[in-house]
């Protein structure tokens, strides 16, 4: 029997905007939608793994499914920034080479996750003429231009956009325009402080993230975000920064365990605090469970890179595998114990997983009561398999 | 006596097109003026700490200098990419609130490292309108734009490139089609490959930093860079990205010792093992020297991450302090021992340093005979100093 692993998430996170954007019908379609969506990236993956594929190309696929949704934050569908265009951040990474691509604030490209994907194995080739390195990471025109040379079809940005991302961001502007009306008058810092406290939230929502371990116990992670709503052009978050969105790791002499990681959330958060990394590092400890409460704890939630925050919003999907375990005594296999690990503290988070030997995929829609402060944590344990 | 102390670095590295650019003349007269900008930069960021700057905005006037300079490659004189355009990066990292800002592919403005200082400094005060986040990361057109809208003139492209960036693009370009001319004819594989053995370099040079220690204890941490010679346009190196480019982190019940790192080289080799959060963990060990040393080897030369890569070119400057060391017994007076690191794989590095006490910024001018497989290391200790 073959194993393999495909999940992916997205975060509907209490943000300034979601009593608009989500509330009655919205929020229960989106709802539904998300775990449909969840179930079809998972069987995508598991697809293409079934047809051989490494853990990298599985993961690219899922995403793909993820970005193509209009109701995720990714790719189709994406949040408007200020001027009411549509950049998005991706990034992925191979556990097998350690190699990573990313592209950032890239326009006019359905699928930026393969852009990001086609760095990566681009730099997998070597040197470029004359001796020079291939680049990891584009942004912007750049990047959207290299996709185009590299034969990625360019999509028009206003395709892109989906009837409720324009009407969100029609909504988020009246919004804007009127808490800086509201605003005239206050001074500066005060004004600041008073409109972090009064609307408890960030305005982020929906990144779409993926890991996955293949038949070779190769692992992978992905992401990909349209970005806060309302961003500024040209603002990057935590999707297309090394460490922060995603992180891939295969087990060698120095960790035992193979460890994947895909976060999402505030940007601004999970870049400083390293999240997607922190948590890898985290996951050589022996109990898995424990090692990512603490690690959201302590390196997210109370982190000293995020004093003053007054929240503190992010989720993250792990994967992480060990060939060391013992197998049970009565079968005589090979094994591999893979853990699968969730954790956030937005108020929901949609997670969907499936294995080669299951029929379909299975979705969680878990909600926190009290997001911000502590964190929900969620453990499945696959059990031992042939290799 | 207040104590301070401000460096910075180039990187001459021997790159594919280091015999065009630093031949004969250019090469003699560009190693005076790296002494004589990092003196400068020595020079301005202790005046600042004298008239009672912080660090985070003293090390910002010594990477002004820098960038001014049109024989490094930041700001001024930045290499042109392949469509002949100048595009920067560059970031800074404050110890103390632990914030960090940075602009990536960033065109049309003289010292970016101003506008990643803006960045961070708008960041510190909370929420923007409407509770959104403020960005930490801004790109291209966008990155411009916020520049100009904080107050930050924009520069003609044209006015920024110099003389020499000017001639090595033309130089380059002639370069880059006679091989991919040569080239014609092999497989695709192949081409890489050979190209890759027969040119034995990488494109990248001259990238400049600081790192810095003001009289209260705190330290910063700040890198600028015009990128890679013929570069993608949207490529964004390690001077942009956090962990990768430049790290600063005060003491704090975790860490005995407050660290500021600031790295140079090829951008992918240093993003792709996150050198600058590397070496600053590493400086917890008791002996600073051999931790960086070991971590040069480690996690940067023989690092699984750029397994493959036939030579591994960086450099990084790193300033330590500890308050936790025992005054000498004679003297009666609080001490923080201050140790100074640089280390490189690179064929030189220009190092400039200088505290209050100095009269004028020392420079050194080291060169590493087998760069890429081993690394020259250097140490300075200030002696305790009242605070």
């Amino acid at each position: 029997v073959i194993y393999i692993c495909a999940v992916k998430t997205e975060n509907v996170q209490n943000h300034y905007f979601n009593h608009i954007i989500y509330s009655g019908y919205h929020s229960e379609s989106k709802a539904k939608e998300y775990k449909h969506v969840c179930k079809r990236a998972c069987q995508r993956a598991v697809d293409r793994l079934k047809a051989g594929a490494l853990a990298v190309e599985a993961v690219a696929a899922a995403l793909v499914e993820l970005e193509d949704s209009p109701f995720t934050n990714a790719g189709m569908g994406s949040n408007l920034n200020l001027s009411g265009e549509i950049e998005c951040d991706a990034s992925i990474m191979d556990g097998k080479s350690l190699h990573y691509g990313a592209v950032g604030a890239i326009s006019g490209i359905k699928n930026p996750v393969l852009v990001a994907n086609r760095l990566l194995s681009e730099a997998q080739k070597g040197k470029l003429s004359a001796g020079r390195i291939p680049p990891c990471f584009l942004v912007g025109r750049g990047a959207h231009d290299w996709a185009v040379s590299h034969g990625i079809p360019p999509c028009p940005s206003e395709k892109m956009a989906s009837k409720f991302s324009l009407s969100a961001y029609k909504r988020n502007k009246r919004k804007m325009e009127l808490a800086e009306k509201i605003d005239t008058g206050h001074n500066h810092t005060k004004k600041r402080r008073q409109s972090s406290e009064n609307e408890n939230g960030s305005g982020c929502l929906d990144t779409v993230g993926a890991v996955v371990i293949d038949l070779e116990g190769n692992v992978a992670a992905a992401v990909s975000s349209g970005g806060l709503a309302m961003k500024h052009p040209g603002r990057v978050g935590q999707a297309a920064h090394y460490g922060c969105g995603c992180w891939a790791e295969n087990a060698c002499s120095m960790n035992s365990h193979s460890t994947a990681v895909s976060t999402s959330g505030c940007g601004e958060h999970l870049i400083r605090t390293m999240l997607a990394r922190e948590c890898s590092a985290a996951m050589q400890s022996e109990d898995a469970h424990q090692a990512l409460l603490e690690a959201m704890q302590n390196k997210f939630i109370s982190s000293p890179f995020l004093a003053g925050e007054d929240r503190v919003l992010g989720g993250v999907i792990v994967l992480r595998c060990c060939r060391c375990v013992e197998p049970p005594p009565s079968q005589n296999i090979q094994g591999i114990l893979v853990e699968f690990l969730w954790s956030h503290t937005t108020e929901s988070m949609c997670v969907g997983y499936m294995s080669a030997q299951d029929s379909k995929a299975k979705v969680s829609f878990p909600v926190s009561l009290i997001s911000g402060l502590s964190c929900n944590e969620f453990q499945i344990q696959f059990a031992y398999i042939e290799t």
